[in-house]
């Protein structure tokens, strides 16, 4: 339920309410406004005809929140979210841009990616440690080493770092060396691991899974926002289609409809959103032309020795021209990057 | 086979190896270039080797075309393709915006929606009169009577037309009243009719089905092209995925995919490709970022009271408002619109 | 609207009723039962009510037409279909086994085929005359001489014989050549050639779009039953998905889906619907298990040096196994063949 | 590699090869078969060479494992999978059914539910303890208390137990109370867990994920053996596809190509497979003449008043009436229930 209170409600009035909200099960959620306080209340939504608020002097109204993602749409929280990122910021007019390789393979590699990112003016830097790879025989990640390596580069250059987490057992441990969480595709309905990222208030990358309808995407945030962890970032990289041509296809539909139904920022993954490293600039132009807060995209230093993902990883001097190619856009689009 | 004569070759040379090659039974193709003619040869290509091209004196290489379309593929073609629309052209660094009804359905309407697209600087009129409906019972175009009204709108705006034709039948009467035929993505794989359009010279925008990937849509091309009928206009609008939030979902990653196998000029139907009017202006600046050299979108005079399609048609002052947007975009990747 | 009689209507009621909708212009529909005679009316539903038919003393109850496939569905026709095709039947508790090669190629083909089909128990021929080819380059099919053909082999076989019909103007040469005009899946929404087999009484065996849901499929078909032709039988032929083991993904949910919502008879085909030979008996068996009336499945005498389709079709020794493996099924489900 | 050994090779010599495998840092497996022993090594296939074999009197060939599933395919495992669960077995022959309720609600309900099942001839009982839902805010499960009901259930009927496990931390938990773990689709790649049931030798069913081929599944599949527990049965429950008619896409195309492909066991899940109650009695008969080794099948005591899946979930006398239909079918196609 949403619960708009009147212009001279007080904050005790709202304290008041949100006691009695949570009396009856329902979890209160407080939204001060410019002119009014609203109230959240969620949960079984017949059990707070009980409280009478229609005749409450201090309520304007109250009206059922519609959407099944109470906390990640836009009827409870109108105006969109701005996440911190280490030093930067995701949403509220800027276009981000965090690139990095697939993998940290080793120191080298990641210092000259993460220099070659920070010189063309990327934001942050991303790079997994923890790969899930479609194969058990695959280069699996470096782990925690592949972590102090990430550490050590963000001291380095001062770029934040995402990074991917995959059990919820390895939270604690990644936490403490990045910037911000990544979960992957494969792992968006993990919903166990949502949950404990749901506890932290590191920022999380959340991203759409292969099958997974916009919906279904944020009714994964709203698995992390329940738990009470605000900071989530929504990632289009693309769903599995009948397409052969590039790995998945890119839906930058999904930016529009989810700007449309949620204030949460959107990134977009234009490496695995194609696969292919000449498809990614064009394909990044496209996503800031639609809206989307910024991108998340792969370099590696040595994209034909890469031990993953190498054939959609831009070379440094392609990124470097992207982010040229990009700044034209941004001004004609108003977004600052 | 793609033969490439040596820069001394004359154009006798070069007619005489064609003569022998159409007597085998092979299509010759002549294709000029700056510095040395390439020749084509379509067919069995086992049978070209009785001619012993490779020990001919005037012939510099001879090597195979590997796409399956031969024509469409860049391979013999390297060089973009521009098409002539009237007044205006599609391709060569233009964005050419094609804008009107879903269906014409009467002078007033057709009339009222082309003033609002000329005034906002759209370069062509879209409109149906031939309408491939889902239920047989829906309106299903006004056929002929349509067509005349096209004509007479485009006596009195100067916009060349654009319209649909879903039967072989037709194709006469539409090239007298159109300047372009349309070709629906339910019809890509009509295959006779696609032959039937070959026999023309009049431009075809040919519409990607809902279930054909890319390669099956320059296939669909090579059937017009083999015709003879090398003014085909390729169209993304969108395709058949899991996805409900959309109509359908539009497959961006196209543009450049296209860009790289084809020198066919390629527009985004950001109306279809979305459903949803509200998406399909950030779905136009996509497309322009992208690389599209123009787009088909739906703009009628009263949306709500449209006979098809009003869900997805642009207000006049939206598609006027677009059209405004475009234009930055369009100066920071090059374009002119 | 369904428009139920009382008891003791007469025919003249009947007819002096459906005069009155008639007059509206409304299309009316004569539906004796064992009880009571059913009217329908098609076309605009606000229209009926002058007609006041809920105080017309012969009148039980009026209702409107929930489906948009008013013909297909069961609402006004809640009886199985039974179609005749030559001497054999398809629906009513048969499963009716078509068989035959992709394409007519010679008559050697065509008939050492046709002997393997009747020697196996088969109950009609399939083979097509007009081949939609993905490539232009590719083999189109015999046309007028492959239906020759086809007609040769009927009678010296007496299989009735399904043939492709791929454009409208072809309708009358193949209507004097083959018992059932097939549509295929590329063609399931060209609406006009479906409006002219709507003319014919010769049955239609439309196959369901790659991209076709199955109300879109229901709906192709009120096309022909909305021009007349009540004889036509439904075909599942595998749907596009992004599984790549198969050609397509034969989505045997449609049989009992299909068998909830219309009283049409529907067969499956599981060349098409697999692409590959050794999983054509498997999904024939799952086909017959599931509800379906019939098959429609390629053999071929020769497979490796077939001219189109070889890699799913049938040896003629596999064909006739297929056929002795399906006997104890159909006996187990009771069904006859 | 496959290494088949000469017929007079002694046990002493293989283990002599075994070491020499290990040695080099891969993975030896020992096969012995009826005439012949056949070891494999599975790693960096290039470092093998180093030891030789093609020259070893006691090995008669050497090749490479083309699949990139080394344990899961039929190139080192030609002969199917047999796997215990309690009292029955999956594979070999059987159609073997499992079926309960979609959550454990409490004692009455899986009690009612468990009896029906065991009457009507089931093999197994499902239930889930953990269930994974979209929204957070949905019945999540009765968890610990949840798998205690089930060991209660399994010890008042003798009904093995198949129960899902979401989270590696719970894997220890679920053993003890289970005979076979479920992985569902959602977590088909969560390798972390997959890792972690590697490690145990109970049973595990492993769901394919909404949007993975079958030769994801199989690498799936290989992250569970390749830890050393070799009893997983794979299960087909419906992919997502375009069509709304139905929940999923039952793929049953997957199920011949899995018996192609590899050795393990199959079942099918027609309840989420279609998503409607109707639909799973034909589909469960389609599942069993295409060759699938049994059933995974919800079951509930009250389905209207079922907390989660009650749509597809069946009433005992449907289950019932089911297992009549199912016997008459398995004896036609030979297979034992």
């Amino acid at each position: 339920m949403i619960i708009v209170l009147k212009p001279h409600a007080t904050k005790e009035h709202a304290e008041e309410l949100m006691a009695r909200i949570a009396a009856l099960g329902l979890r209160p959620l407080y939204m001060p406004g410019q002119e009014r306080v609203v109230l959240g209340a969620l949960g079984d939504e017949r059990t707070i005809e009980s409280l009478h608020l229609d005749s409450d002097p201090m309520v304007e109204s109250v009206k059922p929140i519609l959407a099944p993602y109470k906390l990640v749409g836009r009827e409870i929280h109108p105006h969109d979210t701005i996440v911190d990122l280490g030093s930067t910021q995701i949403g509220g007019g800027r276009f981000t841009v965090i690139a990095g390789p697939c993998a940290v393979e080793n120191r080298e590699q990641l210092r000259a990616t993460a220099d070659a990112v920070k010189a063309a003016g990327g934001h942050g830097l991303r790079g997994g440690a923890y790969k899930p790879r479609t194969s058990p025989y695959a280069f699996q990640g470096l782990g925690a080493e592949g972590l102090a390596l990430l550490k050590e580069v963000y001291q380095a250059t001062g770029l934040p770092v995402v990074t991917e987490v995959v059990d919820a057992g390895d939270v604690t441990l990644v936490e403490e060396h990045a910037a911000a969480f990544q979960v992957g595709a494969r792992n968006m309905q993990n919903y166990r691991l949502l949950q404990v990222l749901g506890k932290s208030r590191m920022p999380v990358i959340l991203k759409r899974g292969m099958a997974a309808k916009v919906d279904d995407l944020l009714m994964a945030a709203e698995y992390i926002l329940a738990e009470g962890n605000p900071n989530v970032i929504l990632c289009e990289r693309g769903i599995t289609t009948f397409e052969t041509a590039t790995r998945n296809t890119l839906d930058l539909n999904a930016i529009p409809v989810i700007k449309q139904r949620s204030h949460l920022p959107v990134l977009v993954d234009p490496s695995h959103g194609t696969g292919l490293r000449e498809l990614v600039t064009p394909m990044a132009k496209a996503a800031l032309a639609c809206g989307a807060d910024g991108l998340l995209v792969e370099v590696h230093n040595d994209p034909p020795n890469a031990l993953s993902d190498g054939r959609q990883s831009l070379f440094p001097e392609q990124f470097a021209a992207m982010m040229r190619e990009l700044r034209p856009i941004a001004a004609a689009v108003g977004k600052v990057m």
